[in-house]
């Protein structure tokens, strides 16, 4: 916390009392999720909402669309005014429009979090040059859970190692969706890859039927369930002689990203401009 | 337990006392494994262990075999006498010994309690035959659990159908187990289809990987883990919408199956004759 | 199902198409999630909505109040022009409440789906008399899930005996709840009570610390667990030499109990006059 | 493993080829176990079996008392030439057998593995002065899960603070055990404890009934199943908001701490003098 004493006393007015967050996208799904959260949490307020030129949101109450009341903060699509005045901006949008907002956040010398997926090599580059001036937060899975089950997962993966230990992955899904495994099931197969030191993709069993032969020393085995509406659900088992370790997540609803967004921007205040991770704000790499 | 009376008194002296129980493949993993769960349930005493012709194991005294030290009882080739002398026998041998040994029990109007697996229709036909003088009881899982488990998820899969809630089977077993799904997942799933009237074979989801679209109204899901030194550990999920029922078994060891045998003999005793299953003696049929 | 041909031709006009409900208690916390239920699920409709008397929902959309946008259905303090010319009324209310309701559901000789807990026996019995004119559907949990978990519970602990298998109940609730064990524990402990023939109150067990001695047989175990958002997991564990059955209920949100009562409602429409319970809605009474 | 550079040429006799292994107690349940998992594993060979001075077992051989057939190996009640000729000892003895062992392990310069609980601090004082000579692994659990999970807790607990996260500890053992909670469970909430920055007695909530009030910010709770004959089951419970992480262990058999003990010998074969522990042997405290 350190960090904070770069402020010069002119920013006491802004640093002190709540933190002034700005939703981008705040007519989507994720935005009006991220302005609950911003509603919910403690030392937080909105300070502005961005939508997208042309939506029929625009000039409306970002708080009514919301679902929580009227909050005194329209929906504008111009976000340079507002950006300049507030201390934080939360971002789930699309590529293009976060390489934009990360520009606007660096001269405003703001915090920026990213939960934005699918960005481009080139992507990276602009918002890293951004992380010069701004306090940028990124991660593809906000979630405080899953980025701390990661870090257990790969230090576990390294401590048993492939002769006594064998590695599954279970996931289960609400029966909507279409494809698998889950990304955070990759993401956590990933972490035990990293932890072993192998390449994941020919390491993978993706699926197990029929005659398949006895389980083969140092591969990860994957297995989905689907049904019913469940949002996430997510454990690593670590299988020994006579003993077995189970590292599981699960996921309520789907407001644990804008929550672990909301609690990025906390961490990120009065931090040195750069470019920090999930793991950064959970004390992980230290 | 009405049927006891049918028993003239003369039954008294048998009847009395520990049950005197007979394993035949005394010699082999499983029958040592019967004669040490005989030693360790109260009511039940070893009245006589049969092995192959030939085998090295005739001769010897058959708690030596088994590792709990000396029960005064060698194993023999000849069974006749011994069933004579018993008031019930323990087979989890091969269907073409069982078809004999099914015979004998007959003859002597005994208990015979039957694990074996992979019986013909025509050796059904035989033992139904026999089992018109002997008490037989005859199951694919001699496991109280597993048994009791089926039933429960057939009356589940019954009373919450398929527009409301999705069947997903899971199971795990040690590294070493070479086909998937397992025996004991694959008779949870005929239960389940059972209790919802559908064919099992056509509505099995046996594995999902990439995109697999939305998941089908009716199916049943399969998903297989191995790792480990796993005895098997068996889930059938039903996710409906905001609620989840999970039915699950664990199995610590082997033995489940002797004492689920020792319990079964110990129901018969004293029945009238017939073939019963696991479910007559949870009593499950009522 | 053949009760449907009780009707006379002239019902066909009201039991056709979807069936009309109205939510007492429109403007609390339940009653806007019966009215989402409504919304959500096929086959039904929202044909009224009914408020304490001074309420200040009295005259708004009930659908807004709900959030769900306009239904066209303002909320009344009047019910029995809406009972008259709906065929099912959903209620969570007060035991005083739902006494009324229950002689007006009667006199409209329509459905009436009780949730309202705490009823005494006077209540229960003006309920009984109401019951002989409407069709009645009341218990003291609404989800299918908890109800079919007490029903596998009875049967569980029927079949396997104090000798064998040893039964403990766990449930977790999140760190607002104040008591312990929760009542839904208390539920499953009663249809284990009921299976094994026991007394519930003399054979708990409601916490272990320090030097407790070894289990004594025939006991039900509570534990506890508090903390987070946890809406309400509930397990049943029957443990025995070897094998472990584990039968759970987990519960993602509280509407569940809303789409239950909807459930009901539809099972009742057309059903013959009398006090049913959510057992029979599920068919496990059969 | 530079430190495997200090020995001299003249050690590789005895640090080629399987490593010759000394077991303390050996006519013990526990000495027992190891005989039998020194037999199970590779890369080691039981060089030697001390017995209690007038234990009927002195002069049999090891490998038959153990039950994995004849070793060549007697059981002596003098271990003083024994350790001399071997590379390493493993005991889990009493702390008065436990002090004079390693003072013989440090004549003899060889590992010396200790499994020993109830250590006073005056033992604990003689085992430090015998790792100036001797390479002492002493850990009061010798499964490598159990390690592994308070590590993980332990990083888990100072990740997620008590502000969003409520810590619960849930054990299970079987029937037969009298104190509660267990005390791997009392160590994974130290582990908790540790990683939080609190003292554990006066935060522990050790059982919940009736009205307990709402959570208390920053406890960590326990709860406790007892029934059948589980070995050992533990979960350590992060409930925050939306999601909850569970890390868990589960025991199949008690060889995991002889194991754990071989596995902890071979780690230290070759490794400097010292005092080390478990989190050393799986490399947990880099």
């Amino acid at each position: 916390m350190s960090e904070a004493e770069v402020f010069s006393p002119g920013d006491d007015v802004s640093s002190s009392g709540d933190m002034g967050l700005v939703v981008v996208g705040a007519g989507g799904r994720m935005g009006q999720t991220l302005i609950r959260a911003i509603h919910d949490i403690d030392g937080v307020r909105l300070a502005g909402a961005i939508g997208r030129p042309g939506s029929p949101h625009i000039g409306r109450d970002a708080g009514e669309v919301a679902g929580v009341g009227l909050l005194g903060v329209s929906i504008t699509d111009d976000p340079l005014p507002v950006f300049a005045a507030a201390e934080g901006v939360l971002d789930f949008t699309t590529p293009a429009a976060t390489v934009e907002f990360a520009m606007l956040s660096a001269q405003a010398r703001i915090v920026h979090v990213i939960g934005t997926t699918g960005c481009s090599e080139a992507d990276d580059e602009k918002i890293r040059a951004a992380a010069r001036h701004a306090v940028i937060v990124k991660s593809g899975n906000m979630s405080f859970g899953v980025n701390l089950l990661a870090v257990l997962v790969e230090k576990a993966a390294k401590a048993l190692g492939p002769d006594d230990f064998d590695i599954e992955i279970l996931e289960m899904h609400h029966k909507h969706k279409v494809d698998a495994p889950s990304g955070t099931a990759l993401l956590l197969g990933e972490a035990a890859a990293e932890g072993r030191g192998i390449d994941l993709a020919s390491q993978s069993v993706r699926g197990r039927d029929g005659h398949t032969g006895a389980r083969e020393n140092g591969t990860i085995g994957f297995a989905t369930l689907r049904g019913g509406s469940v949002i996430g659900d997510h454990s690593v088992i670590l299988a020994g002689t006579g003993e077995r370790i189970t590292l599981s997540h699960h996921a309520e609803d789907r407001t644990i990203f804008a929550r672990g967004a909301v609690k990025a921007a906390l961490w990120a205040r009065g931090r040195k401009p750069g470019l920090y991770s999930m793991r950064d704000v959970l004390g992980l790499n230290e």
